[in-house]
């Protein structure tokens, strides 16, 4: 029997992997920068990291099993092809799973980010063992991942998820990172939330604001946002609370839609208690019916960043299991 | 080898009941004015007319098998329990399936009418055989259902599929008939259609519409909206094209978050070739990417007022088969 898979949460930024085991234990773990340039070479060298990674257990090779990974962008699933993403330049169409399948010898499973987290939950986070479950990531923008009947969404195409896209306004819509207007991530992703707070701070006139001389100072963060709020600032609260309702209206739109037992909220925005309080209050005035909020959970994930490679994990244990 | 299913559609207005054939030719058709009063001889009149119509094939009994019954209203799917419909005055938790199993010797499921609707369009509609797939029901109000995978989308207590409640609008919403705001059927719904015709005609004090003089003496419908705006009336088709840009947000917000095949628009406001061809020209604007159009079919459904009847025994049938 295998003993764990590799999971690899495949980032702009950075590279995290691991070894898992079946139970979300994470035995041997690294982290490094996300080579630049071709994506053959950067490809050898994560195929490099993994088998070093797996000498590092110390356990036989063989009784570790297939290699998920998470990546951004627009892929091929079943082909294990990334088509483009905008957040690893030059990567056009890379057979991202052969090339690893080659170099390592391993089964491998490419997933979508936010698949790869929701798996992370579904399987080892709060959600553990819920059936119907949305997931929703507050990071710089807004992304997401849908599960019915314990299975990830994927769609015709591989492109679901995609739950920061969903536009809740059309006469006055903010305008979105993604060139679209209105979208839920242009009120609730951390982005636009920091574009808000200096709107906000610049029609401050009266200097009424706790973060007003900060923000001649130094660059604001949306912890400082949820700091002034908690503070009382009537200003931060007030966009706190804006940020609330669209987070609000945008979970119940799917409750009416899919009618999930659990929302779960990841990523740095939802790590305020008051942020997913007001959220809580608002849901209540924003479904067609109450049976929708019986026996349902509002969440915040549990995994941390550790989310993406369990869930990539996850998945390729999926093809070893 | 059952030849048949039987299918009821259960209206608040009407009950439509078929014998229905695998390949989803109705063999015979009964439909009566919805029983007034309690619940229990209600249940009891539609087995009758279930045991007529089953007679009048002609065929052995046990040649027919199970009955499916679409339904309006909340339900309990798993036991086949209507608990409350808002168009069937007086059922509060009545056991449906089981009344009917008893009555008929049948085995019998319980499904909400939106969904049985869309197991008739996967089933025997211009969408059979896709296995992802969203159907808008754009009557009265606004419902729908999701396919994925191959399977209804009925969620944690069978209340998925709620796309007319979509909230697409925040900072200046209009009332929907369910006492939310900003709501997908507050646009696109035929109600909330007609309201917004008359608002127009109230505003046209120049009498420039074509309907100024026909609003005056007699009841508009959206009939009249989508005559006069074919024939260029400049309000109308003002209107139009507000209602097909709500819609082509709705969809939007579907492609995002599921990637179907297929959306499937179906009732009274789709038969509008002019709606569903702005619906059209506005999607491409609206999307994260245009890879969610391809591969992609926009359809009005084919099968008519029968959908309904047709999924309900296409659920009986899969129960037998």
């Amino acid at each position: 029997m295998e003993l764990a898979g590799v999971g690899i949460d495949l980032g702009g930024t950075s590279i995290k992997m691991g070894v898992v085991t079946p139970e979300g234990e994470v035995i041997a773990r690294n982290e490094f920068a996300t080579p630049d340039g071709p994506a053959r070479p950067a490809v050898a060298e994560l195929a490099r990291q993994v088998r070093q990674l797996i000498n590092s257990t110390g356990l036989p090779a063989e009784r570790i099993g297939s290699v998920g990974v998470g990546t951004p962008g627009i892929l091929d699933p079943q082909k294990g092809i990334v088509r483009s993403a905008s957040n690893l330049v030059g990567w056009v169409d890379v057979p991202l799973g052969d090339w690893l399948a080659d170099a390592l010898g391993r089964k491998t499973k490419v997933i979508n980010d936010a698949h790869a987290a929701v798996m992370g939950e579904i399987r080892f986070g709060t959600a553990r063992g819920i059936r119907d479950l949305v997931l929703l990531t507050l990071g710089t923008g807004v992304g997401g991942a849908v599960v019915v009947a314990g299975q990830v969404v994927v769609g015709n195409r591989g492109l679901a998820g995609e739950l920061g896209h969903m536009r809740i306004e059309m006469s006055r819509p903010r305008p979105c990172g993604c060139g679209l207007f209105g979208c839920l991530e242009a009120y609730a992703g951390a982005k636009n939330i920091l574009k808000r707070m200096h709107e906000a701070l610049a029609d401050d006139i009266q200097e009424i604001s706790l973060l007003k001389e900060k923000s001649k100072t130094a660059p604001l963060t949306v912890e400082d946002l949820f700091w002034a709020a908690n503070e009382g600032d009537g200003i931060m609260l007030g966009l706190v609370d804006e940020t609330a309702l669209a987070l609000a209206a945008g979970i119940a739109n799917l409750l009416h839609a899919l009618n999930p037992k659990a929302v779960v909220l990841a990523g740095g925005v939802s790590r305020s208690p008051l942020l997913v309080e007001k959220v809580r209050e608002y849901l209540p005035d924003l479904v067609l019916n109450p049976a929708y909020l019986e026996d349902f959970r509002l969440e915040t994930s549990g995994l941390g960043p550790d989310a993406g490679l369990l869930g990539a994990a996850a998945a390729a244990m999926g093809l070893s299991g």
